[in-house]
This record gives C-alpha cells, structure tokens and sequence, in this order.
C-alpha cells in the first residue's frame, strides 16, 4: 500500500504496531476502528462459530469463479489461520486473505452527519478485476445505511485515476481538492510539553 | 462555515439535525464527535461543577484583552446559556461563544497510528488574530498526546493558502493532495436496497 503511494519511506507498520493500535477497542464493530476481511475458499466456507469471537461474517456468498484464472503465487502467505472456530496453527486452513476494507466512524460538518470513513481498501493484485473491490465496498455501504449513518467518506489520491473512476462508478460524488496534513512525531510532542 | 467554502448549496444543517446526530454518543469526550467550546467573558469564569455535567474545561486562562479592540456586534446571539452550573435561559450569563473545534477519533493505515481527525475549527471573524485558532489546536493536539495517540490529522481545501500557513507553522506536515469523495443520499440509499 505505501509503495503503491510512493510513500515507503514513512511507512513503518509492523505486525506488533498494528496489534497495538487496532483491535483493542472493548466497542463493538463500526464503533472504532475496524476491517473487514476477504477470504477466499475453493471449499464451502466452514461454519463460524459466533459464541467463541467477536467476528460475525458480513456477506457470505458462493461465487463460482471456475471460469477465472488465479495464480496465486503467495498463496501460503496469506493463508488465513482462523478456521471458523478459532485460530489454527496447523496450516491445514483452506481459506485465503485476498484483500480488506478498513473503516472508522466519522462526522462531517458539512454533510451534518455521522458516516463510515473508509481509510483502506485493498485487494491483492493477482484477485483484481473480480468485482471484490466493489463487494468490499458494498459492505461497507450497507454496513452505513445498517447502522443509521448518512455517508461514506473517502479520500483519494488526485493522480489515482483508476479509484476515482472506481468510487463515481460506485455512486460517490467528488466534493472538493484537499491537502491532507498530520501533525505527528517531534512536532505533536512539542504540544504535550507546553502543558507540563 | 460553509459560506466560507463556498458550498451553502450542499449545506443543510439544523439545529435540530445537530442535535440529533451529535452529543448522543455513551462514550468519555474524544472517544466520539466532540466538540470544544470557545468560550471567553470580561469577567472570571464562574466555577464548573464536574458533578452535574459531562464537561470539563481543558484550557481556562486568563488572558488580557484590554489593549485589544474587540468589537462584536453579535454578542447576543452568540451569548452562553451555559453558566458552569447548567443551562441557563435568563440570558444573565456573561460568557459569549468565540470559535469551536471538532473532533473525532481516527486511524491511519500509513502512519499506522489512532489519532485525532480535527473535522473543522472556527474562530468568529471579530476574534480572529488574538492566537485562539492556536489556543484550540493546542488543545486537540495536547489531547492527542494526553491519549497516547501518534497524530492529528486534518484537511486543508487547496486554495486556503491563509489555514495552510496556519497549520505549517502549527508543526503540520503536508503529505499528499487529495480528493474528497462523499457517498451520500440516493446513491447509498442504493446500496441499502440490494440487501433487502
């Protein structure tokens, strides 16, 4: 994602930060920050055990994608290591992670209304031209509508021509040009000091 | 606000509409759509009692603006009802209202950090060069750190060149251009109907 942005050089996500900042939230989904993720099978799905885990599956369909080519050459990578009842180490797990949506509740004066801000969604590129980006986005939509909000928010980066078409496809209207800027580091420290 | 940007067309917020989507949320200030008051009076602030209200004041200073000429010629509308105790609807309180800033939480995948997204910060125009824009986002930022999160992310309309110098020298980096994209009305209602 970050090299798709250009922006390796900021980017300093690991494992042990990303189990450190997300998912800790005692709020349940949608009410902090959350991801939707999509698994794959060439097996029916097995039956998710709802009374073990905090995850309930959001749509679940069998597509038949025996007319697609996919050559997934890092297939063992992102094999998925929860099984539906928990999470198995033993590898023997037939589900595959080929892409996720993460989403966070936000407000917007203008619209006046609370909404979903879509912060990521990607799909792996040998499942692109799928429709999965569409179902992800789907999901997340309804996922809005469910709970009572009146938007979802996005931003994409202006050169990112194929999103753009991607989102007005989806029905999203373009609102205006934004710079985005983050106060972070030794700058965002410098505040914290002045309260001392 | 929204004449500012030049986008009355889009804007359709009542009091009401505000009522209903903000300040319901069960959860501690920051942990949901909150907003700071800018509150200032010619007289000390009267004492807040914690007790009966989920306020809390973060910054109470006493600054002295007699060398300043302020001149506001909507000093009522713009009267508190809020008196430190309660609301108060005989219109004796002496505290006027002088800018806001909203918040909410948020999470961004390429700084791979929870922080806080600054949605909009207003200083009325008679109160606007006396550093309360600074004295707001000191606040938010100081929360920021107070919370243990990494950033303060905001966005900036690309030809505000005054709010973007503001925030440059607040400390803030500029990372990208950005389109804002907004899927809203009948175009998520949309998405809501395929589930049915």
């Amino acid at each position: 994602m970050a090299e798709y942005h250009g922006l390796s050089h900021i980017f300093t996500t690991t494992e042990t930060s990303l189990y450190n900042n997300l998912f800790k939230s005692p709020n349940p989904p949608f009410h902090s920050p959350t991801a939707l993720i999509l698994e794959i099978s060439p097996n029916p799905f097995p039956q998710t055990n709802h009374t073990t885990t905090n995850f309930v599956p959001i749509i679940k369909n069998n597509y038949n994608f025996d007319n697609l080519e996919i050559l997934d050459h890092e297939l063992e990578t992102y094999r998925s290591k929860f099984n539906g009842h928990g999470h198995d180490n033993s590898n023997n797990c037939n589900v595959y992670v080929a892409g996720l949506v993460l989403v966070y509740p936000s407000y917007s004066s203008f619209f006046e209304k609370p909404g979903l801000f879509l912060d990521q969604m990607f799909v792996r590129k040998c499942y692109r031209g799928m429709k999965f980006g569409k179902l992800l986005f789907s999901a997340v939509a309804m996922q809005a509508q469910k709970m009572g909000m009146g938007m979802v928010e996005l931003f994409v980066a202006d050169w990112n021509e194929e999103t753009i078409n991607f989102y007005e496809k989806m029905g999203a209207h373009y609102i205006l040009e934004y710079r985005l800027y983050n106060l972070y580091g030794d700058q965002l420290q410098a505040f914290g000091k002045k309260s001392d």
